[in-house]
Order: structure tokens, then sequence, then C-alpha cells
């Protein structure tokens, strides 16, 4: 049943919130790249979301300036929900810039069944996380870096060997990470510094 | 590589956080008896947090009482990693307060992985959630019990039948709910005397 139907004599407000609570349920199957950490399968947008936020919560206190964590939180739990259209895109793929248009268009139509208010602040912070325009956006950006750099870490590369990815590309990539937390940045350098000499994390591409 | 000897060479209070972030991503392959609104698998319990932090952001102004939001959102992220050890256990179980004991000592153990301050805080949480004592905890009790209500809603009352559930047991189990936010209650009341009406939810369990 529809939320439409099932919610049909409820007040405005509540079948709004549900049409969109019942949307964002799909942010449930869409995959990353990344794999749990016990190799079973990959990750979906949904729960990372839920990892990051409480990766987000423990690491405030390393945000390069003072933060408010509630603005910080919302943000880290709306951050991906415009992947039920537009996917997730690879950090490392080509087509990711391309890609901005339609995640706007998704953010309009998603953030769009929310009542007004609501809609607005959750379109608001998805335009201040993607451009990185306040300390709580480019903290939270630096977690949701930090994390699958970690996570690729834990797995020996895992990733970077299935896609071909060097360490200039991982360094630049990832670099942002100092703009939110520099000391967490500090953090990465060196573990990927140990993954290069380790052999988990190529210097360069395959010819 | 486990989080000990990925993160050897860190500092303490990073090493202790990671191997707490490592520990919980196994919160993502705990099942819940409901299912995802495509009907394609259950949900589990890390994407089922994640969601229902969303739907406490957008009901929050029908909390009985006003609540800190970021602690009732701290509380949601945390409120099921108990399950890693003790596992999700189904509202209508018979063993569900046998339980209890289970979570506590998963509660110290996987919290006890954090620095002092943080899982002392997350162990309180817990707890305070748990015995629903302060108006954040019911309030986040409330949506606990909301989401998969409106989830069965939506499903004609798809797990009500799979684990023949009668209507006393829905009523009875997630009454509480008025003691978070009574507006919400009231409306799982229609949605409920609706689906009995309509046959999804039975009256009586069978003989």
């Amino acid at each position: 049943m529809t939320p439409d139907e099932a919610f049909a004599r409820c007040d405005d407000d509540f079948q709004a919130k549900m049409a969109f609570m019942a949307e964002i349920d799909q942010l449930k199957n869409v995959l990353r790249k990344g794999w749990l950490h016990d190799q079973s399968r990959r990750e979906n947008s949904a729960e990372h979301s839920w990892h990051i936020a409480l990766m987000a919560l423990l690491f405030a206190d390393r945000a390069n300036h003072p933060i408010d964590v509630l603005k910080t939180l919302k943000m880290i739990l709306i951050h991906d929900i415009v992947e039920i259209d537009a996917g997730d895109t690879f950090l490392y793929a080509s087509n990711r810039d391309a890609q901005s248009s339609v995640e706007q268009c998704a953010a309009e139509r998603i953030f769009g069944l929310l009542p007004a208010p609501y809609g607005q602040e959750f379109m608001d912070l998805w335009q201040e996380f993607t451009l990185r325009t306040s300390p709580e956006a480019r903290y939270a950006a630096a977690i949701d870096r930090m994390e699958p750099l970690t996570r690729n870490i834990m797995s020996h590369g895992r990733i970077w060997h299935e896609q071909d990815i060097c360490s200039e590309q991982v360094l630049t990539k990832n670099a942002h990470i100092a703009d939110g937390a520099t000391d967490l940045w500090h953090i990465a350098e060196e573990l990927l510094n140990r993954a290069i000499d380790d052999g988990h994390l190529k210097r360069k591409k395959k010819p």
C-alpha cells in the first residue's frame, strides 16, 4: 500500500512526512563500492549514514572549529538521500562532477516531499554539506571521507585493488579531510604511507 | 586486519574509537523481523537506526514535552547496538524480558571499548532509553515503535500475519507510544482500527 493510501485519513503534515519516510527506505538498497568489515557484502548508503553519524559524534572534539553537533548530525543523516535517484558515485569515478545536476534534481524532488520548513531546512543543509561552506559541513565531509579510508586500510586496500586506484588519487580526493579536521588528516596520511610501504596501496596505476 | 593492527601506531583515543567503529559494523548484519517497503529483504538494525533518527527529527514537535533533540538522536543512534551480542528480539517474543541481562552485558562490553567519558555517556543514554526515564527516552521509544507500526500498516500487516500477532498484542505492546507522543498514539490507534476493519490485523490469535 502506498503511503498516500495508508495514511489518507491522517493530517497533512503526518502524511507528507510519512511519504518522505517511505521514499527514503530506498536508500537501504543503494550499494556503495565499499564492503562490510566481514567482507560478506557491500555496504548500503543508509547504514553508512548511521555509522558515520556515530563517528561524527566520537571525533567532534577534533573538528578544526567548534561545531554545532546537532546540525552536523542532521547533515550526515540526509547527505546521501539524493542517491536514491542519482545512485552512489564512486569517489574516483570520472563522471563524478557531472552527477551534481542529477543530485540537485534528486534533492529537490525528495526533500520536496516534506512540509516546506522541513524540506527547505534539509535542502539548505544538503547544499551546505555539498559545497562545504561551514565548519559543520567541512567536518561532516571529513568524516564521510575518513571512515571509508580507514575501512580500506583494514581490508588491506581491497577497493583500491579492485578499482585500480593509486596513492596520488587517494591523497588528492581525501585531502579536504584537513579542511574539517586537520588532526584526522595527519592520521590519514600516516595510515596511507604505511599502506603504500606494505603494498596495500600502489604508487602508480596499471600502465 | 583488526583495528588493533591497523591503527597500532595511532594515538590511544583514536585506536579505541576505531575499535568501537569496527565492532558496531556488525549491527549491519543483525536482521529485524520487518521487511523493507519493497518487500525484497528484511531490514537490518543499523539502517533501521538511521531511518528512525530521521523520523525523530521530523516529529520532534509532537513530543509530549520539549526535548533535547541532540540527546534524542544520540539515544536512537546507539539504542540497538547491544543486538550485536544479544540479537534482535521480536517485540512480541515471549523471551523478551529475559533478554535484558544479556543486553546489559552487551552494553558493558561494547560501550566499554570506548574511552571512558564516551563509553559512560553511551551507557547512560542506553539505560535511560531502555528504562524510559526522561522525555527524550520516552519520545525516542515512541518513534522506535511508531515506525515499524506504520511499516506494518503499509504492508497490509505482513509481519502480523507471518508471526500470528493479534490486535490486543499490538495495542498492548505499542501503548507506550502515548508516553512519548500522545498525538502519534492517537494516529496509531486509528490506523490499527482501520487495519482490523480491513482484515490486515486479526482480533484473535489462531486457536
